[in-house]
């Protein structure tokens, strides 16, 4: 974090932030179990109906953060319900930069007619891998960031972290703890996500946090820099994996 | 109007008022001519992405308003892009306030980066129609307005006048000057905009906010209250409309 | 049916067609099983991509259907993915028919590629609501049907019967295993369904099918007149409802 | 042209082949003037829906070109209304060869109302670029066509060429009468098309059918080969750019 202000409290809770995709059903179609999974997490990054999502989707998830106590942030996607936001697309900036303030606008009067502050801006799927490679998506995303003066969520050591803080934002760093990671340390995004071992994920979270280290996909070990912890909701076992970071989380830090 | 400070001027000023449906292009399809007709308006309804335009779009008409003195508004719509939002959809009221909701806090993400503020919200096309037939409709855009605390623009004498004013809301009538009225005053809205005789349509604006009259289609008289003026861009000739019209008000409230 | 070419078999084999709507899955959404389900029906409804579905899960609905000798058919809607085709829209006949026609020849591309004939046309949701009540609706379902020249599914003694088979269309009629129906015989389409009891909706099923009668909601006898039963892949427990079904109908028919 | 079938008729005529993009409205927003157009083609392209279009605009269009004997062939897409079919996107070659498939079979559709073939598929925008050069995109719309039998339009020494072939399909060459070409013989697809000179057009286009050359964007000369010439609808002055080519083959070839 770049910015002292941005997040909600002390060291230790910091590094008990767990953060979650939430709110990507959509009409009739359910993805996730966000009421299973709320009292384990302390940010929600709610999808505002590019990938996934409608308003009154969101209207509920957004109700739902506010009655366990969770922030909320926008987590917009390249508009493409059909793939789920995770099918590259070549975008102006300017075009994206729009796309994104759509999107964050949209989930804001939500949280407006609740009372809520938005917390963070979380870019989604395969926007989230362009923006750690390429300076001028990330840069995109970050001049829509601006409009709203909030941190966004990131990758450590990736161009999220160098053109956010750059442009003066603040930066969320963040581990995947349902995802594999490459030998070189990036994230390996998959279309699908598969079910993990909770306590093989929850001791991984643990040393992710405590010693700044995971094993790659090949067992190379790897350093790693986070804030916070993510786990998605779209993770077949998701709500026991959340739960077993948690506790793990809880009893590192005492 | 109910509250005193929703218009932005004094008496004179406010019968100069001048709406205009901004904003409809989408991707390379053009429709209306913003520019044209940006210098004779006082108050723009810009679309929102479910009936018309893109982020872009929105991006770029907010600047064009901010850069002639308009005041801009949200113009929600029901979802229907290949109809422009004149084709009748049943929606359940939470759906309906949340679809509104959505959409106005989308153009808000715009004007936030403007420093721009929110100047009304007027329901397009259908939903417009339906809103003043069906306390039900109007009662769900009602709800959506008091999120934002913005007056709704409608038409005097219908479910818009009675249930805004009966939330709290401001409301502004309006007059429309390129739609033929039927003998009971009800507004006939067409799918496609037809040219109008620009001299004849100043004369009857004029009428309409010195007398508080208008011919109807079958050339009855037919009493009409109106805050502002309407006029719509995807009229033909809408820019000789509505410099037509901004001279007669001009000369009328000299 | 009117036609007798239409049917794929024999008296027997006739009164043991279960139709069932498939292929409602979306990109990543999951709606039915459909792999538990084809064992058990004779007749697929393919959703076509407005209310549900993609062109990839067309592509494998058709080709799980033609690995069980399921007959296909067009499942149309109406354009709402977001409603999934159960919220009422007015459309122009002929941008109705246009639609349906859109659909009907986007599913024959993928039974072009397995050397699969069109069987039916079955029309989606509200669409099929509409069509049973209005002539006019009807007569536009009608109007593509005639261009592919296949029957349409439908309910006996609704606008359905007299318009498909006036316009010289083969007519199938169904009975819904896991919907109640009204006292005047009307069917209650609800936005999501619910399970039912399989061993009454199997009993009630071989009724309509021996008897000719069913009870509506309210306890009350109804007459209804069926050339096939129709079990929802989005019924909780469908499966059970089909394969319950499938055996009452055999034992029924020995 | 690979097989001799596929193109109407004989030498002469084949080389006054001009092909058009052609029913690219949507809704009420028009795009080119398909009306003005249709006189000077021979080949109609016709959008599917994915980049323009809808199934009312499709069924119009196919009735035009069937008025003014215009052969007709589909114009499939990438899934980007709003991007027009320009802004490039990663899809699984399975996923572009089904959405091929659903849009070809859509338009069959409407040709299957009015009694005309297929005549071939022609990719549009980012799509036809992105098959010229990789052969995994260009082999999936050759899976595509492979469903249909029918030839691919596209540019020669191209893998279109290279692809189409090896699939056993027909392919059609085509020389760009209002884009330009850079130094290496390839196309410079533009998002909007600009008016260019008519005559000079024409020249351009005369000397590329009979000399098989054509100046690149840098004054290079450039070979060619071309079965026919495509003009765009959207170009600003399109229809006299189709005349005046029309004229300037007719002459040539006399």
């Amino acid at each position: 974090m770049t910015k002292d202000a941005a997040m909600p409290a002390r060291e230790n809770s910091r590094r008990l932030a767990i953060n979650c995709d939430m709110g990507e059903s959509f009409g009739l179609y359910k993805m996730g179990d966000d009421e299973g999974m709320m009292p384990y997490i302390t940010i929600a990054n709610i999808a505002c109906g590019f990938h996934a999502s409608d308003p009154t989707v969101m209207a509920r998830t957004v109700r739902l953060a506010k009655r366990h106590g969770v922030q909320v942030g926008a987590h917009p996607s390249l508009p493409d319900l059909q793939g789920f936001g995770r099918r590259e697309m070549k975008l102006q900036p300017e075009e994206l930069t729009d796309l994104i303030v759509y999107q964050v606008g949209a989930l804001k009067g939500f949280l407006d007619r609740e009372g809520m502050a938005l917390f963070h801006i979380k870019p989604h799927g395969v926007l989230y891998g362009m923006a750690a490679r390429s300076p001028e998506v990330a840069q995109a995303v970050a001049d829509a960031a601006k409009v709203f003066d909030v941190p966004v969520l990131g990758m450590a050591g990736t161009q999220h972290e160098r053109v956010y803080t750059a442009a003066g934002l603040g930066f969320i760093s963040e581990y995947y703890a349902d995802l594999d990671y490459a030998d070189d340390g990036a994230l390996i995004i998959t279309r699908e996500h598969h079910a993990v071992d909770p306590v093989r994920a929850a001791e991984r979270a643990r040393r992710a946090v405590a010693e700044g280290k995971v094993d790659s996909i090949n067992g190379k070990e790897v350093r790693v820099r986070a804030d916070c912890i993510c786990v998605h909701s779209d993770t077949p076992n998701a709500v026991a994996v959340a739960r077993a970071i948690k506790t793990a989380l809880a009893e590192q830090l005492g």
